[in-house]
């Protein structure tokens, strides 16, 4: 019976003073402090503690934090904020993973001077305030002592000078002499916080670059820059196309695979199982004799072809994200190399990818809990670090969630202790806990369930939950209206409305969007079977004339004000508004200090018109009831006179399915 | 730049092999675990978890507890109640700090066993699944062997026997050899778990007896056992008035310190700072030339005689708790022997206690934080130890607010390891966050702020929040509507009606209740200045006529119907019902399987009669509508027949301020 409780003094001989302070309930936390809450960089991390100790002292506490592993700690104060509630704050600009704690003490001097002017208001004739006095003068003298200890001698003499004064002075001198905020600033400073508190654990936030928590994604097939059945594109073709999705403001250009494709069992045009000689294959079949994941498509061309390609884009502004998808063919390297890396049959030989019926036969997949796992999970670090080394620094994960989690939170803590900028966007289409999970041990953005939200609550509801429930300190959406593997139900329609209003949904309400190139030409050809794209690109190349204007305008002004207003820059300004139509969703996205809100209103029926009442909180009205302001739509430029809360609204889908609005004041411009 | 993340498998060596489950959200967990839940002995504690990984396989899952320190797991199956969300249920019933955790692993076999079923299904002529049936064999083969470890050899022969079956047997006859029940628990039983994942850190639970979490405590000044004002009484004089209050149903008895009260600056009656011969002094301000911590009041008895007294009401049923008041008087043995356990005035002399401009010159306050903070820490465990090797087990602990919570997290942990049914009731009438942390860290009870609650709203607030927030886990509220410090307003206009309200209130909704002593005989005399009793008993002997009625009957029927009926033995089976009056507070208490509730309506109106409509929740009505059903007031046994939901009640306070009904359906009898 000699067990000990958690956490406490009770191998007292390990702890110099006993605790003092109790610090509990940090905030931002997830699960205790397990994982890193997530940060762009230049915005300031605000941190919340209860804070308190017995007796009546007066307390400090500050928020402290440093660079994991790599700093000292810097600090900065809290303030009380009530009934024992703390809040502070600090701001980082340096990428990479930094730590914060909080730490609490007592301020002897002010706990002293409070009480000594309670006892001085209360002095009786014939009582003397000298003992209180000397204590005071002692308090300073110990603060002079920790100012010459660190090398401030003007501080620690000012610091002797006040307690000589009040050794010997009349308690209402004494009063006079600390009622002096330069020497008030000067005890804090120089205070002894040898009995402070510092909370454990030590909490973590993952700083990135503004790329991670702000993006609009442009997805091609490279082999098909050209948009020609007849001829397979490559590298050196896809500037073009890069800078056609410049110009429609997109900044992140995503490719499918482009690394050599096996041959092995390759699938055939729609999925076959039948292949011919013509026949592309899927470029998530990696692998061949010509190399695996640090090898690129001979009919794409070189790596030095796509280290080229990468410079050009950076010229433009723009980057481009690889697809890093763990999956072998037959012909890839490691499966002669690494056999004991896949699963393996009874008789020896390796086992193809099952989802009973379907096989898959082309994909071998990898065993993350083979014996040699340590080799095969540094292998996979030493893969991104290779791109990330050529300059890659956006990485889309194919499938994360059928691997192991730990080994992904592995892989990217390795990849960002040599390159913090670097970005991960998750492709995990699969249960909450699952998606939430990854997003909790690290990856900067993950793909959601926005592609097949349709109806206002389900939307209302969702976004609602990315941008205000806990989600918001580590999980960002990014929202595609399509994908290579999804033709969402929606689009099937193929009307330019519903492309519109599924393009302004993602790109208004999320800070990352992104689409699969055709969405903005209205493709919609769909699979009999599935809600998928028939005779899909992933197996064959496909014509598509890159001319055509389809709603590239609307593309590009959407865009256009997302990079002008930094309103879209973040998601907790979002409020939805109460509109009297079901089928209108409105929301303000709210402006520094609400001087201007944002207030966007889609019709989500691309068939009729829908006109309601829109009701905007008050706050977002800028002038008194019955002064007139007006409303400009940022897509037209059409501008409208507004009167209070409550305004009508029609859209028409057919030719305006969505207002941008910038709710101006009746003297703007 | 050599710094790893935390909880990863970074430091790979010391891995056998990599995580492969993920196991988040564990509950209940205070502050990731930091802090223990509180259950009484014998009722389950619930845990939950979200559980997953990649892939598809069939995932099993157990919750493990074991003693701490002492004893090894034991662990329970958990059942996916959908969503990746688990739970399990453990139950314990020895006293005492237990841990849990959750352990889950893939389940190999049923993994295969539903591959190989789906196989079977979509098998065309000519295809084979020789290789699968042998990787079934294999796992069971393994299974064999885990038994044959485990010393189960006829199980092992089963699990072999099916191997061999398996292995050369076509896909039906598999399929038909493994859909045996007996055959699954076998495998489910000598899975191999190599590979399993359990959660850290370790979660804890204080154990605790009965009496810790329903109680009925009557507090009483020994020294006033015989209610005369002429004549100190003695412990043995105390047995009669233990005898009286368990007529009255009560079963904890609370005395005030019984050590040796300091002489000097000894407080007069009325608190007065001067003091004549007569006067008993304040039982707070403990030590003398006879003796501190350890030693009974000469005028009380002896140590002996106390011990006597515990026996004795032991016998009755009752059992005595002792007031914790780390209060030392000028002339408390430790002056003499620890001056430097108190705080010291620069001129070596011992601080008194101040809240200026107050002084409290008869106490002297340790400093926790002295030097000698160790010895000082463990002194006070040995006077806990002291008393509960003389059969003390419940302490009610003064202002626990003005120590350190890690001193009180310390001294119940020590006190705990050697006599695990010891209970404490933290006396912290103080800011919330103190007050929930003081439970946090292991107080079995905590006064609260009942005690100034009238209105309807703030009763139903408050004692929702104990019932259902997370206050539930680890805070046990102890009302009491007075206490030798607080003579609460309401209690003033000194009506019977109003104490029994206040009564009723308190033992109705809340699992632990206490009184002072006087509340019986309605005693009103209010001090000129403060919510407290002019004379207050602390000060002086009191003349009290212990024979006269008061409202004894009626707390003898409260405690009784209490103590006859389960309901009251828990919180959480309280929810609040609508009434249309905005005086009636009424709720139900639920009862197992809801066959008979308790419905409490009281009037919170001690002058006006209130009459209005209850409306029950459906699960409480017993009958369907329109088919009668009575309700039995347990106070007086009058029965009221009652329809459907909504019913009239009218409650006049001088007669009948308070209904507890039994709801029963109508062929109960």
């Amino acid at each position: 019976m000699t067990a000990r409780p958690h956490h406490f003094p009770a191998d007292k001989s390990s702890l110099a003073h006993a605790p003092t302070m109790v610090i509990s309930n940090i905030w931002p936390a997830l699960e205790g402090g397990r994982y890193a809450v997530k940060r762009i960089a230049g915005t300031p991390v605000t941190v919340w503690a209860d804070l308190f100790r017995d007796g009546h002292g007066k307390l400090r506490a500050v928020v402290k934090w440093r660079k994991r592993g790599v700093s000292a700690w810097e600090e900065s104060p809290m303030v009380h904020v009530g009934n024992d509630r703390w809040r502070g704050e600090f701001t980082v600009v340096e990428l990479g993973e930094w730590e914060y704690t909080v730490e609490g003490w007592q301020d002897d001097f002010q706990t002293w001077r409070h009480e000594f002017e309670r006892k001085a208001a209360a002095l009786k004739p014939g009582e003397s305030l000298q003992t209180e006095s000397i204590e005071g003068a002692i308090i300073l003298e110990e603060s002079a002592r920790l100012a010459e200890q660190g090398g401030h001698q003007a501080e620690a003499e000012v610091l002797r000078r006040a307690s000589r004064a009040i050794y010997d002075a009349a308690p209402q001198d004494v009063a006079h002499t600390v009622d002096d905020s330069g020497l008030q600033a000067l005890a804090a400073r120089w205070t002894n916080r040898s009995l402070s508190t510092t909370a454990v654990p030590i909490y973590r936030v993952l700083v990135e670059r503004e790329r991670a928590g702000f993006s609009a994604w442009y997805e091609f097939f490279p082999r098909g820059a050209e948009g020609r059945a007849d001829r397979h594109s490559t590298l050196r073709n896809c500037l073009e196309r890069i800078r056609y999705a410049k110009g429609m403001g997109f900044n992140v250009i995503y490719f499918p695979p482009v690394h050599p494709i096996g041959t092995s069992h390759r699938k055939g045009k729609d999925n076959s199982l039948t292949c011919t000689a013509d026949d592309v294959g899927s470029p998530w079949a990696i692998g061949s004799g010509e190399g695996g994941h640090y090898s690129i498509h001979p009919q794409l061309g070189t790596v030095a072809d796509f280290e080229w390609l990468v410079r050009e884009a950076k010229e433009l502004g723009m980057e481009i994200a690889m697809d890093f998808a763990i999956n072998c063919s037959p012909d890839h390297p490691y499966v002669q190399d690494h056999p004991d890396w896949f699963f393996q049959r009874p008789d020896g030989t390796i086992k193809y990818a099952e989802n009973p019926p379907k096989k898959y036969q082309d994909i071998y997949p990898l065993n993350f809990h083979c014996k040699d796992w340590r080799n095969l999970w540094q292998e996979m670090v030493r893969i991104i670090l290779f791109w990330a080394d050529k300059g890659v620094k956006i990485f889309r994960v194919d499938n994360p969630h059928t691997k192991p989690v730990a080994f992904w939170e592995y892989l990217m803590s390795e990849v960002r202790l040599q390159h913090p900028d670097v970005i991960f966007l998750a492709e995990a289409f699969t249960r909450p806990r699952m998606m939430e999970m990854l997003a909790k041990i690290g990856f900067s953005q993950s793909y959601t369930y926005f592609t097949w939200r349709t109806h206002r609550q389900e939307i209302m509801e969702y976004v609602n939950e990315l941008a205000h429930s806990d989600l918001r300190e580590y999980f960002r959406g990014n929202f595609w209206p399509n994908t290579p593997d999804i033709l969402a139900h929606p689009l099937v329609n193929g009307s330019p409305a519903v492309f519109m209003i599924r393009a302004a949904l993602a790109a208004t309400t999320m800070p990352n969007w992104g689409i699969y190139s055709g969405f903005e030409f209205c493709e919609n050809d769909q699979h009999p079977d599935r809600e998928e794209y028939r005779n899909n690109e992933k197996y064959e190349l496909k014509e598509r004339d890159w001319k055509r204007p389809g709603i590239r305008d609307f593309l590009t002004k959407l865009n256009h004000i997302r990079n002008t207003h930094g309103e879209f820059r973040h998601l907790s300004n979002l409020h939805f508004v109460h509109v009297d139509h079901d089928r209108l969703l409105a929301f303000v996205k709210a402006s520094p200090h609400r001087q201007a809100d944002l207030l966007v209103i889609i019709n989500l029926d691309p068939a009729h018109l829908a006109e309601g009442t829109v009701n905007l909180p008050q706050e977002s009205v800028p002038e008194p009831r019955d002064v007139p302001y007006r409303v400009r739509d940022l897509l037209t430029d059409d501008v409208y006179n507004w009167h209070g809360t409550a305004n009508w609204v029609s859209l028409d889908p057919h030719s305006k399915p969505v207002h941008i609005f910038r709710i101006e004041s009746s003297d703007q411009d």
